[in-house]
């Protein structure tokens, strides 16, 4: 009989907790009890699993010494709260926030590597979506390509910020269209028919959090540390569904024949000829894979190379990765 | 008394064409005849001016030598059929479809003085909004910089394709807020709360006629035909205004302070500081400058510069730059 494991998903009640639990169900992930938690506001409520009803419950107060591994997908404060005791407990965590700085960023497609040496409980984080899509896309090219530098320039979708921003999204857009007064409420102005230059605040140098946690963990998950990379996010009125334009300049001509070879055969990547291009909500959105289309030269630039990728934020980008990442570690001994 | 100058508007009945003769009536251009010329299917209609219905004609027949400006706001295979023969008349044309190979790009705040020894009647194109506002942004600044590579990638407004596609937007959304079934018919898929990966068809390198007019024009623009530039232009769900994320890569460090204070200076241009941003419903539509914001270094790059660019690409990214484009033809003796 093969081990099952006991599990707990905190965030279960969210956009991305809830589709970890689907995923879990759908992959046959072994769990042997599983523990949903949440704050106290959705406690007592519950959530379908393997055709039962389980129960949430409170995060604060829970026991983590009774779990194997715990998936964080609540906020950067709960992970903060509660991932290092989860890791002292015995657990291994793997955090969706992004907000444990000495956790490992993981993309099976990318570096599977790290997780074979890993000590275990460790701490591990499911990196943010574009980092988990450029670097799907890229390390199965890296080696064909003399990078200086990598520009990626990400129009997420709204469920990027959670359920809420779904909400006011479908509002915004309702009230517009019916010629009613517009009164923004989680976002500070009109998302609907609109573009946003940034998502979240900025610092004092005038990046984003996630800007930041892009470039951080696309250089970690490519095993360059040093390598130059920016980013700019914005929040384009899309519900479900991130695309990246990601331009990679290099020193050396780049041999298209060859990139889409290997993208061709990539694990976790859907090629799209250049007589058509993938979108959200027509390709990524329910499925397993980043898409990449586009792929091409810049105009009488050899030396660069643009992609376009394109992936479900909330699958692909943050709960099948997590789940892709724990089964990755059940082979390596969890 | 000043002089005023018989004028052509070819495509009047367009949404470029109509701001555009809305325009000459804000700005108090001198108009002595205006001549509103569309396909056969307008002839007949009428546009206001001036307090007055002008009735349009059909462009088929029309005599240039009647006009001593003409503005081309129809399409690419229009400018290709009539702008020669024009300009052979005795009329300068002021042609906003890209299509006219020979024709110099300008852009009063970038290369005004390519205008002063210029021989009449000329060809003349108002570039595409993507140049008009990134050369606009790099202009006043481009002197601060030891540009290496610049990249843009432009979020366009369907109203970039016209009138159907403003319509299409309007009514694909209303379909899927209303869970009735979309039919695509001017975009082959769903553009509402989607993004698409391109505007238009692409060549066989990859690239679309936008992509590549926007590389061309820039370098024309700033003076520096050899430079290296790429682009991508997306199809956002956004009514007006287009937005450029536009990132510099320099051999050298680049002083925001003094890119800051030069685009505090720099005409056409609104700048916004970090602590907020300008999006194209906000700020942009209706609007006569081109906003600036999120000007920032890149993450660990003092060498790279980033700016957000948002404009009306109606009004400031075709009608104002061709008008504005025409006031100094005046000041040069037309
Ligand atoms: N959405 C994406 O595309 C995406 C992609 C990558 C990573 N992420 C990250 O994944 C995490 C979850 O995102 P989401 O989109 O699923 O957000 P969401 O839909 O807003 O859900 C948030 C979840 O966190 C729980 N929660 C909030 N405050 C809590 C607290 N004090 N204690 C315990 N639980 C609390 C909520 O439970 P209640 O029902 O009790 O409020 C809910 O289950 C975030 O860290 C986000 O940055 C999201
Ligand atoms: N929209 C933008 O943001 C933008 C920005 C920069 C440049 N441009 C360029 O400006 C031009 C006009 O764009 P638009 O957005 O105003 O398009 P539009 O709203 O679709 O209007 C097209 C105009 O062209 C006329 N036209 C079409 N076929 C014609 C023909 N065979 N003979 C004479 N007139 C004809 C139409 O007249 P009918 O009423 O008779 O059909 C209408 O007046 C295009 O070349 C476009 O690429 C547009």
């Amino acid at each position: 009989m093969k081990p099952s494991f006991d599990i707990a998903v905190v965030g279960a009640t969210g956009s991305v907790g809830e589709t970890l639990v689907q995923i879990l169900e759908e992959l046959d992930f072994p769990v042997a009890t599983l523990h949903l938690l949440a704050s106290i506001e959705s406690a007592g409520s519950s959530v379908m699993f393997a055709g039962r009803k389980l129960k949430v419950r409170e995060v604060e107060g829970f026991d983590f010494a009774q779990v194997k591994l715990a998936f964080f997908a609540a906020s950067a404060a709960v992970s903060r709260s509660f991932a290092a005791q989860a890791v002292q407990a015995g657990c291994t965590v793997i955090d969706l926030s992004g907000a444990l700085d000495n956790a490992l960023a993981v993309v099976p497609e990318a570096n599977a590597d790290q997780v074979a040496g890993l000590k275990l409980p460790a701490l591990i984080t499911s990196p943010c979506s574009g980092a988990v899509a450029a670097a799907a896309a890229l390390a199965p090219i890296k080696h064909l390509l003399d990078i200086e530098h990598v520009q990626v320039v990400a129009s997420l979708a709204v469920s990027a910020q959670g359920r809420e921003a779904v909400n006011e999204l479908a509002r915004q857009t309702a009230e517009l269209l019916n010629a009613r007064p517009l009164e923004p409420h989680f976002f500070d102005r009109q998302v609907a028919f609109n573009v946003l230059a940034q998502v979240g605040k900025v610092d004092e140098q005038g990046h984003t959090t996630v800007e930041r946690r892009m470039v951080q963990e696309l250089r970690e998950l490519l095993g360059q540390p040093e390598l130059s990379i920016s980013t700019s996010c914005i929040q384009v009125p899309v519900f479900f569904g991130d695309s990246f334009n990601v331009a990679v300049q290099c020193r050396h001509a780049v041999d298209l024949a060859a990139v889409n070879q290997a993208l061709e055969v990539a694990p976790g990547i859907e090629r799209v000829d250049l007589d058509d291009y993938p979108t959200p909500v027509g390709d990524a959105v329910g499925q397993d894979v980043v898409y990449v289309g586009r792929v091409r030269h810049g105009v009488d630039q050899a030396q660069q190379l643009n992609l376009w990728l394109t992936t479900d934020n909330v699958r692909k980008g943050a709960a099948l990765n997590a789940v892709q990442v724990a089964q990755l570690l059940i082979k390596h001994g969890l």
